[in-house]
Order: structure tokens, then sequence, then C-alpha cells
């Protein structure tokens, strides 16, 4: 299925389930939606922190239609999450009842986008090969703060062999709106990350220490964490894995 | 005199003359502050224009410290314009009386930066030999608008040899917080520039047209009219040619 047709069948809630592996030559994005009044201290809190909020597209006023997917970001991502005041209300198939004209919403890139090409480079990753989500863990790394968003980088781990970290630092550099390249190689306790087996998201994946290494990206569980920290009346985002398909080709 | 020895004289109003030419190893900004109600269309406006807005520091909620410059930018540059609802009002050697909390304050790339390595690869600028303000033209090439934010593109002009145009856009393409590579070489027509020998800002600077062949960077300008056309109740710039001079190294 092209980007199109699969965010159709979202818009008409005939699928909900995870846009991991779909569409795997797009780009895919993290969605948040915050009042018009925290729009300026976000926007550079993400400028700060470039390497866990790569942005993708703004749409100021109420938009609805991005500029990287021919979409309605109301109705074409499989589902979504709403927070108020810092505190999870519900998931839901849209949001057009929410929508405001006050709202601004920032698309953020995704490591999703990267592992394929990794995986074409010959890297195997065992997340994938157990059939888990990749394991994220909250970190002692603090972000840049700007006004009321502040907090620590989450990161997503992937244990590699080490003759395939310097090709994975190359490759995933490029991706510079999917996080780049790692922001932390060797040792989990020099991040703060206690126990490399039970993440703070997704699941466990297991794996030899002594054949393979951990390697950290920045994550996009960052600025959802900064956000509801801050507290704002409403905010609107994707439900975890659930995220916009873009039309644009990543290679 | 170092940056800093430059800014204390300019603190102490000993001087406040154009900066141009001084501390020439340094990179020199151009100041914008606007009310916080503004910020977040503002900041959108230079993301989505990155050539007339090359953004080097923001400092939000009425911080007078820069990254870039050991400074308070109230006092440290040599003279101010303030505007109101879009209207000039006064030129003053410092805004200390006018500071409020809810100022946002945007420094910008200044294309002075980049004529010095211009010089050094031997490339001879004829408005330094005339002793004129590089001339700047208004142009019919649209900004992306943001919100109040919108306008066309100003640039400023160097006329030169034909041999030496790929090395000049080689050389400044490099500077990307001091609008980095041209954005028009050879007709001035072609970007609606009626008379080449009357700029809108600056001076005029004589040429050979069969010799010499105009170059057209954007230009800081460029957010100041944008600015101003927004109306909003206040602004402060820094008045033309007269930059804060950071304790950043250019090269």
């Amino acid at each position: 299925m092209t980007p199109k047709e699969q965010r159709l069948r979202y818009r008409m809630n005939l699928d909900a389930t995870t846009t991991s592996g779909l569409c795997d030559d797009y780009l895919q994005v993290n969605l948040i939606t915050l009042p018009r009044e925290y729009a300026f201290e976000f926007l550079l809190f993400c400028r700060r922190n470039p390497k866990a909020c790569p942005l993708v597209d703004i749409l100021e006023g109420g938009s609805t239609q991005p500029l990287v997917a021919d979409a309605d970001i109301r109705t074409d991502l499989p589902k979504y999450r709403i927070y108020k005041n810092g505190i999870f209300e519900n998931e839901v198939l849209d949001v057009t009842r929410e929508w405001k004209e006050e709202f601004v919403t920032f698309l953020i890139g995704c490591s999703f986008t990267f592992e394929k090409a990794l995986n074409q480079a010959g890297i195997r990753l065992l997340h994938q090969e157990q059939t888990k989500v990749v394991p994220m863990f909250k970190t002692n790394i603090p972000c840049e703060k700007s006004g009321r968003f502040e907090g620590n980088m989450v990161v997503s781990m992937r244990a590699l062999k080490e003759d395939e970290i310097e090709k994975a630092v190359e490759i995933t550099s490029k991706f510079e709106t999917s996080h780049g390249g790692p922001v932390h190689v060797g040792n989990p306790g020099d991040i703060g990350v206690q126990d490399i087996y039970k993440p703070d998201y997704g699941e466990c994946v297991k794996f030899d220490e002594n054949d393979r290494i951990p390697v950290f990206w920045a994550c996009g569980v960052t600025p959802q964490n900064v956000c509801i920290h801050a507290k704002p009346e409403i905010m609107i985002t994707h439900a975890p894995g659930h995220m916009l398909i873009t039309d644009r080709v990543e290679s």
C-alpha cells in the first residue's frame, strides 16, 4: 500500500495498528499538538535539542495539512492520545472534535526511518528478530531548557556487534531528521541507565554482552515527556508506535 | 581592540560609530527584540527563511546575556533603533530604560562576516574600495510567510569578475550563519531590481558592467522590514551598520 492508501484506511477507521514496518521507504513522524500559548517555548526547545527533537514540519493556526504528506493530521494517524494538564485522558481514533484554531502541531522525526538503512547495510537488529518494540530508557543527559519545557533525554537502544558500530554511526548520522547519529556507545551506566534489561518504554531485548555493545540514539519520547511535564491544558500526540506516515521518501 | 574592549566602549557611550571593519575576525550579528507575543511567529519565520534570517542566538524571558558574547545586549551595541507600531521612533545609545521581561531577542547573522574571507581569497570588493555602505535592494523574491510576518527578500549586491564568482559561491556557502551562498547571480531584472545604481538601502557603487557581474546575497534587512510590517507595539533593533560584535571567531 502507498502512504496515501494506508492513511485513508486510518481515516476510515479500518485499521488502528502500529505503523512500524509499514511503507518502510517513507519517513514516519511523531505528532505533538499544543495550544499556541506554548508554541514559542516548545519551538525553541526543539531548536535547542535538535537530536531529540528533529523538526520535520510545523503547522500553525490550527492547520491540518502538513507539507510532508497529502493528509489531514486529525484523522490520518492510526491512533492518538489526549493529555489534559499533563495527565493522560484517553486514546482515540481521530481528534476532529477536539481540534481548535489555536493549535500548533509539531511533526518530529522518528528512528523507525533509519532502521531500514541499517538492515540494508547488513546490520541485524535484535528487537526486530525478537519481534519486540525497541527498548527505550530514561537517561541522566539533560536537555537544554526552554521556558516550561525541560527534562532529561530518552534514548532507544540497539545492541550491535563491535565491527558494525562505525558503519551504524556513519549511516544514522545522515538521517538528521530522524535523530541522527548515536548519543552514546558502550556503558549504559555512563548515561544513567541502571539495567539494560529493564527499559522504561518498549520491551526488553536479550543479547550476549560479550558479543554485542549497546548503542543509544536520542528518541522522540523525549519531547513527549517534556511536554507532559509542562502540563498544558490540552496536548494531542500520536499513540506510541502509531505515527504519521508521510509521502517523503527516505534514503 | 578585542570584541569585549570594543563593547565596553559602547557600554560607556565612548563610541557610537559603525562596526563595519571592526574586530573583523569575529562574527557580527543583527539584533531584533520583540514582545513575547510575536516570538513564535517570528521564530517560525526565521526557520522558514534561513537564508535571509540565519539565527545565531535567541534570548527569551527578557534575558540580556547572549551565549555568543560576554555582553549585555541592552548597552553593548553602539546604537539602537526603537520602532512603535511599525513606525520609527528614535535612535538611542542604550535601551536599558525600555527593557521588559516579556522581551525576546533574536540575534541574526550578518554578511559583514564573510567579506574578510572573500578579501583573503583575493576577491576585491568595490564598496570597500569606494568606501561605501554595501548597496542593498528590495526584490520580488517572496519570503515564506509565518503569521503576521511576511514580505519580499532584501539582498546585498557585490559586483564580481566572472572568474571570481565560483570561488565566492564556494566561500560564502560555508558561512551558513551569515546568509550563506548567493540567492542570484547575473540579471538584476530577474529578481525585480530595476536599477542597479539606485539601491533601496546603503549606497550606490559604480562598476563596469562589461567587466563585472552583480551577485546578490540575502540580507539581514529582510527580517527588519518584515518585523516593521507586522507593526508590533514595540520593536528594538541595532541601528543599520551598528551590529553586536560577538566573541565567536569566524573562519
